[in-house]
């Protein structure tokens, strides 16, 4: 079954005539690794469900030093969800980490579904409220946890990632430098092993 | 007409026998100045619709000092809408600044809004994504923006707010202390007035 009609049917029932409405208004994209969807300072204009692969979003620092926001790997969506509502730039890269596939959901061919499939409201509703949710919670995360019991979500969260992700990546996901995360995971291997 | 349809229309319309409905979910609730509705630690249950008033939440922080997340006035809403749908203990503080009145919504009858009119689904939607738009801006404004422009956006914003919240709590909303806050209000006033 398609993935995204997979993903839907989690929190709504919808009839066949009314998923064929919904395929007809997004496009399936190849995106070879390293490939740039968004840069800082666009105005978003799509939403990205990844189908295969892994897309990352992400900002510089002060210093120039990327910071990972968001991995999106099969089944999970991804887009600058500020510059995209506010219709302003935004602060957010978004590009592809390995050569991946995603299907393209245009603006206003999500205001399309709205009115062609109204279910499709309470599909996006509950999304965003689990985004804020996620995001409240990787922000208290930050504050309130360790970069081991931080890292030790992070892979109960995406099992499927990692073991494909760069260390740095992840290291930058977890908010330490790629040195402290390589000292911090031995440390954490010699203790599960004693 | 009541203030919560006249809000909801700005985004649906609504039949008659839905306005009943909507209604028939929500009960109004006076609160004194300084009564708090929600306490950090507690899982929130509801969200209030301010009718009048003003209703504020905030946080404590390191150092147990306010750190003010959002005023509402009339026609606005306040939750804790992290623990709302994470169903898990806030980080918020809510309370009236004001003797205030408000409409509470409980979760529970949020979601039977959702069965009974579908149409509030995308009310809610389009609140939560205007919510995401507007934290992110707060975010982005903290970090790029003087002290003084972040007031002058403040009073844009909310012009029925500067004349009766006390100083002290403007300031935390901006980010600086009281101190700083008034001798930043008086150069500037000595600014226009040159």
């Amino acid at each position: 079954m398609n993935l995204f009609l997979e993903n839907v049917s989690k929190y709504v029932s919808l009839t066949p005539e009314e998923e064929h409405i919904l395929l007809g208004l997004m496009h399936s994209l190849t995106v070879k690794s390293k490939t740039v969807l968004l840069k800082q300072g666009q105005i978003a204009k799509e939403t990205y469900f990844v189908t295969k692969g892994i897309l990352r979003s992400y900002t510089l620092d002060d210093h120039g030093v990327e910071r990972i926001v968001s991995f999106a790997s099969p089944q999970w969506f991804i887009s600058d969800m500020y510059s995209l509502h506010a219709e302003a730039p935004g602060n957010l890269y978004i590009d592809a980490i390995v050569d991946s596939e995603v299907l393209v959901i245009k603006k206003e061919d999500q205001e399309k579904m709205y009115d062609l499939v109204p279910k499709m409201e309470r599909f996006f509703r509950i999304l965003i409220e689990k985004n804020v949710v996620a995001n409240q919670q990787r922000m208290l995360d930050n504050l309130t946890l360790t970069a081991e019991t931080r890292y030790q979500k992070f892979c109960k969260k995406h099992p499927d990632l990692i073991h494909c992700l760069p260390q740095k990546q992840v290291a930058s996901y977890i908010g330490v430098t790629p040195e402290f995360f390589s000292k911090m995971k031995s440390n954490w291997i010699k203790k599960i092993a004693n």
